[in-house]
């Protein structure tokens, strides 16, 4: 039997968040958050919108999905996001002590992996699910963006 | 001419936030953002309060002052903490571009100095500013914590 929620299900849905910021001119990063097949909280970069440095679609996503649990560990959820998490987000990833991170494109600048951010042991993380559509839309942000300047 | 706002001055204010946290039960750990000699920002640890493991002092405090300044970097400001940033809260405050961070205590478990998290070239850290107060706070919330279970 083929089973329809698998990553690249959820994948997509982080992308169509990731295609709602490029939109408004967000760098176009999204994310979801899913316990037991069911999406809990969906969340896209607001950076620019809100001036808020800390608006990166995990963050939201995390305090989307606790506000929905009701507490703030998100033990049994997988966060699905387009691209790898920064060290800030992994930062607070670690305290949520998620089960699994799912991310699609790596970045090889700024994310957790380049950058030694530690996560929590009970953390599983898994990447490269839908990277070229991810890292694409990325692409064509800044491309769009240089030939604006 | 001795200069009244000197760096004890403002980590006192951020000690009276830590306080204010462990009144009402959170880890106390405080934190006011300054520029030019002015408070911004003042906040304190709310992650039992609103659920939410990102409600640390410096993530509030980093939104506070974007929103006084009406802008998201945080040039020429200067970050006061109780304890020693973690990952996260690093990871946010390399994102903002702060000029200067002031803590009082280590965390060498969980502080961004033991776990190598990487902040802006452009910020200057320094810590060690009442860490005698700062800690024993911290200390005697969990002495107090651990007695009550």
């Amino acid at each position: 039997m083929i089973d329809p929620y698998d990553d690249a299900y959820f994948m997509k849905r982080a992308l169509q968040e990731a295609e709602a910021a490029y939109e408004k001119g967000e760098i176009p990063i999204g994310a979801v958050i899913v316990i037991n097949n069911q999406i809990i909280a969906r969340s896209h970069n607001l950076t620019e919108t809100l001036n808020d440095v800390t608006a990166h679609a995990e963050m939201q996503a995390i305090t989307a999905a606790a506000n929905f649990l009701g507490g703030k560990y998100l033990i049994n959820c997988t966060l699905y996001v387009t691209i790898e998490p920064c060290q800030m987000c992994a930062g607070a990833l670690f305290w949520s002590q998620i089960s699994k991170i799912v991310y699609g494109a790596r970045d090889e600048l700024r994310g957790c992996i380049s950058l030694n951010t530690k996560l929590h042991p009970k953390t599983n993380l898994i990447g490269g699910i839908m990277a070229a559509e991810a890292s694409q839309l990325l692409k064509r942000f800044f491309i769009e963006k240089r030939n604006l300047n």
